[in-house]
């Protein structure tokens, strides 16, 4: 090459290791020449899709050539009715890690400082360096956000700071009381992020709803997704609600057309399967259930989750145990990324996929 | 509101103003209360979608609980077959205009210089904004890229240009020997953007196919897009084919699951679809010439297209022609955003679709 391309990036992105995505099936058959694999990597819904969103998909096929609606009149409007948001409140994006990401590119100069904790979501530190700007990582209590750290990273530089609850990959969440506080003596000037994507599964009565706490802080920003609960990872859709001026800002910076078609008719529909959610969230209380006694039985230590996953110590090097599992069909996160190298990620999955991980388990450990 | 939000923005944001979509059937119908409305404002193809990508839509629809796969293995397999191109030189995208962001985020820091024409497509100057960048905007030549002017306009400063071939919204095109030279003399620092979203229409043998030029040009980046002749516009998808140390660099910056399952599925079928192609590249040929001659009945001016739309010079204020076919329920794109107030940009659509557009503009413009 007769150019250093490299040279020619911005600084963050010269740093920027990107993301690492769950392996997917297809491949891992393609690598190991194996069958009947089940993935219990990426927190998705193992339900399956939502027959009435399929429905709306399917009706929408033929507007096809059709660019997407760029404001997402359809999908805004069951916003509106389910959340009792304000169209000027939301930000639609290709899935929460859009709105993610349009938040930062908003907001962020380089060299701005943004603060996270440790374990948090591994997208907060790949966007801040995407924005050649300055992660300040706060030590994580019990695997979970250290709000008083966190309070105390807060400097003049400080732009935006991301919490996720509960959080990606630990299971951890935040009572409201504690937040609430946190809330109330972070500057206006600072932009917090509620990464919401779990929500819908947690069902203990003082968990908080960041919708709830818009009105009191305009400078909050809460971020959900339909790739969760709602069983929609495929099609790419999540939204960001805010107040009028910040969800200004980020439609500024939003793709014209950066959710399709399908997605907005997919989404707008699975806001009314009731039932869909509800079978979601008892799978979910079931699964986490089956795996916590199987785990327990196995004699391995577990971070207590309030989302769709189980993160748990196998008290040995986690990678070779990954590995292992893969050979046994089944996929696994190792969090080695995250700085947590005995640990692996374990997404609730059908009965039959939790109880063939729990025996896979016991085998590869038992080796 | 307490806080300031906007002055909380980076400086390229609190100046943007975000693109402007062509108006969606439904709002029309919403606003007008008016049905039976044809929409010839996106540059869509008219044809509707390819029966093999919608089917292989439906086959993908069980997976929307999964994540896509990050690496886009089959499309790639797919797009690497089709063009010729190794899988290190891809970068998919969630539509051209999210690969074109990319490269703007890869590479442009705050005050960098981005050098494009007068009259080429508006994402250019949002995404140069959105990044803080600095636009040096060259004048055209008979509303087309004057690469002469692009050459001088280069400076120390200078890290992309973009030029599209064939440009939207004026349909001028560069052939093969002007573009060679203008390469040439281009220095390795400076990216240059080739973006060939119409490439599929344009039948002359002098027209360059910017894929083959990627080996002599190491600062060359093409961008293609399956919206157009593909018909794939709902779906976003489109890619970006460069050598291999700035598709690592564009994939940094890409969002792991930017393209949704049933774009990848959709766009790896519909290159099988050689048929479609052929259909939509003969419909709008077809087309072409119904509306240069129904222009010209009217004794009305265009800029000659490479395209699948023409630019109508309707010799006065196009704004009040443009609401009143809107009234008559045809839906066309007014360029007074690209300073041409007096210019319309017509879609080429179906040939009863052109002729009721034909129709329309005769009656008003008689009024």
């Amino acid at each position: 090459m007769s150019c250093d391309f490299m040279a020619l990036a911005t600084p963050g992105v010269q740093g920027l290791h990107p993301y690492e995505a769950g392996k997917p099936v297809e491949e891992l058959e393609r690598e190991l020449g194996i069958s009947n694999i089940i993935k219990l990597a990426s927190n998705e819904n193992p339900l399956g899709p939502s027959a009435m969103a399929m429905a709306a998909v399917e009706s929408a096929l033929s507007e096809s050539t059709r660019y997407p609606d760029s404001n997402g009149f359809g999908l805004k409007r069951a916003l509106r009715q389910y959340y009792g948001l304000a169209a000027d409140q939301l930000t639609l994006g290709n899935g929460s890690n859009d709105v993610l990401e349009l938040i930062t590119r908003a907001f962020l100069n380089p060299d701005d400082e943004v603060v996270f904790s440790e374990y948090a979501f591994a997208v907060y530190p790949i966007l801040t360096q995407a924005c050649s700007a300055k992660a300040v990582i706060t030590p994580a209590r019990d695997y979970g956000h250290n709000l008083q750290a966190m309070a105390e990273a807060i400097s003049d530089k400080t732009r935006l700071l991301f919490i996720a609850n509960p959080n990606n990959p630990t299971g951890t969440a935040l009572m409201r009381e504690e937040l609430v506080a946190f809330l109330d003596s972070v500057p206006q000037t600072v932009i917090v992020v509620l990464d919401e994507a779990y929500t819908e599964y947690v069902e203990s009565a003082d968990f908080p709803d960041g919708l709830e706490l818009l009105p009191q802080y305009p400078n909050l920003i809460v971020t959900r997704t339909f790739s969760k609960a709602w069983g929609l990872a495929g099609l790419r859709v999540g939204f960001a609600a805010a107040n009028p001026e910040i969800t200004d800002l980020l439609n500024r910076v939003r793709q014209p057309f950066n959710v399709s078609h399908l997605a907005l008719a997919a989404a707008e529909a699975v806001l009314s399967d009731h039932d869909y959610l509800k079978r979601s969230v008892d799978l979910n209380r079931d699964g986490m259930q089956q795996l916590e006694e199987g785990l327990k039985l196995q004699g391995l230590g577990f971070i207590p989750s309030y989302g769709n996953f189980v993160t748990v110590d196998v008290a040995r090097p986690a990678q070779p145990v990954f590995e292992a599992l893969l050979h046994e069909g089944v996929i696994v996160r190792p969090l080695a990324p995250y700085r947590m190298p005995q640990h692996l990620r374990i997404s609730i999955g059908l009965p039959e996929e939790n109880d063939r991980f729990l025996r896979a388990l016991r085998q590869v450990l038992a080796c």
